[in-house]
């Protein structure tokens, strides 16, 4: 099995027990090994199966720590990250729109199938805790990691601590910014429905009747001077901006991480995002902005670092 | 020296450490001395002068400490608490717009003057803690404490933690919620400027050209079938929705607290906003509103309660 193309130079977690890390996305399974020495190695995505997609988890399990231990070696800990509405405590996975899962013990499961320690995370708030330790927000106390892609969701840190709240924290998705379109939630003016990249592109087809695969597609019909790609972009901005109004009304971060695939757009998304946010702030604490360290594999990275604080909680082979 | 008029039947703190509590408001500072056996006494209410606050607290200090001693004996720590941005693990008040000091140190003051142990906290966040151990969010972790009065801030508690931001967090009377009025911000559309107490009276009057004293002479006008009042109140009622939309989809309060002078109007209040959340809220969790428990005393019994953790955090005489 050959590592994945996305393998980055150099990404390591540092020294501690070797994992298995599984980001279970809604349409790709993202999976790696970390060996002891904290070497991050990527494993071969996988579509993420339309039904069954937990128990599909389960099944492959054995076979994927397998896969990584002819890699890095013996495992001792899995870390799986899924999206939806988490209740890290319980190990179970709730509830996902798009998984179709509903209470799902997905932790206990994997736990009986492995005989091995298992950490059951949030993609996004996952994603939040490896940029907050690892990447662009290393350091710092009070954070929001924007992650911008299918979906729309926030990883909120105060006061060095992730917010949970039962899995409800961060679902900034559904916060009103604008007079309008339709939202998956039942409301209108959602951010999702006007920033996910699947909004974005779905908005540039209306308008214009031209095809548009992805919100990259919008960004290079900007660049070659699209009047219409322009509009629905500054739209995408300023729910951006509106948003991080509102957090930072709310929970005050010092520092907000762009992140997910919208991100890939670097300082396109960033210098305009800066501007709308100068025109919104007033007595708030005005964040600084960055891109994601991490890009895609924040959510990996976090599930690794869950897995790793098992063992940093209770000594190696807890919970198995 | 009598106790002040509100002196409520009954309100214990528990069994303690002596304490005096100073709430320093932007009109009035409320005193009270809790006994070790946690009887809570109201001392005097005093207006608060225009100018030098902070050093009218720390001068008046060591006669209100005799006071207080004088009725309940020899106290062991003191708890102050004071409203803008307070940075609580440095014991500083940052900035206040009504009260106008700015980076003040006023536990260190206070402490050298007494040689006793000080707790400073902000009174937004100190009436949450109180709500939240002993009021109306009693044993809830996921929680904010809405306080309506002069001004309109929140104290957030998530995951049983309150949050802070190094004071930035909770600062809902400024987030944008309606098209329209001018700011003490230098925004438009904040809640406080449709749904503060003085903002309820000033939007009537301008509207009216009749005079009102504050929010309770709308209510009045409302109850006796005045539609101008009607549509004031409604306005700040919608106001108040739209903000517990935007916490639920950020923190995710279990339980929303409404205090501060405009929760005295009870169901009137809490009736409408009721109503007003149930159309707004889609996947967020549905929280439970509650009208607070310790009513225009939770400020000053937040303050007991910091001076007392001060006691339990180090033991007796600690900071000293
Ligand atoms: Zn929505
Ligand atoms: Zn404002």
């Amino acid at each position: 099995m050959t590592p994945g193309p996305s393998n980055p130079p150099g990404l390591s977690l540092g020294a501690g027990v070797a994992v298995v890390a599984i980001d279970v996305g809604g349409t790709d399974t993202k999976r790696a090994a970390v060996g002891a020495d904290g070497t991050f190695v990527p494993l071969e995505t996988l579509p993420t199966p339309r039904l069954g997609a937990a128990e599909w988890v389960v099944e492959q399990a054995p076979a994927w720590r397998a896969e990584a231990e002819a890699l890095v070696g013996r495992v001792d800990a899995l870390g799986v990250v899924v999206p939806g509405i988490v209740d890290e405590p319980a190990g179970v996975a709730v509830a996902s729109h798009n998984l179709g899962w509903r209470d799902f013990p997905l932790r206990e499961l994997l736990r009986s199938r492995l005989e091995l320690p298992v950490a059951l995370g949030h993609d996004v708030r996952a994603a939040g805790v490896a940029e907050t330790r690892l990447g662009a927000a290393a350091g710092e106390r009070d954070v929001a990691v924007v992650v911008i892609g299918t979906g729309v969701a926030a990883a909120l840190v105060v006061d060095g601590a992730p917010l949970r709240a039962g899995g409800y924290a961060g679902e900034i998705g559904h916060l009103v910014v604008a007079d309008g379109p339709a939202c998956v939630c039942g409301g209108r003016g959602c951010l999702e429905a006007v920033a996910s990249a699947a909004a974005i592109a779905l908005r540039y087809e209306t308008r214009t009747g031209r095809a548009a695969a992805g919100s990259r597609d919008v960004l290079e019909a900007m660049r070659a001077g699209d009047a219409d790609a322009a509009a629905v972009w500054q739209d995408a901005v300023e729910g951006i901006a509106t948003t991080l109004r509102h957090l930072s009304t709310i929970t005050g971060p010092e520092v907000v991480v762009l992140g997910g695939g919208l991100a890939s757009a670097g300082n396109e998304l960033l210098e305009p995002i800066e501007r709308a946010l100068d025109r919104r702030i007033t007595i708030q604490r005005r964040p600084s902005l960055r891109i994601a360290a991490l890009g895609p594999r924040a959510g990996l990275v976090g599930a690794a670092l869950l897995a790793r604080d098992l063992d940093a909680d209770h000594g190696p082979g807890a919970g198995a």
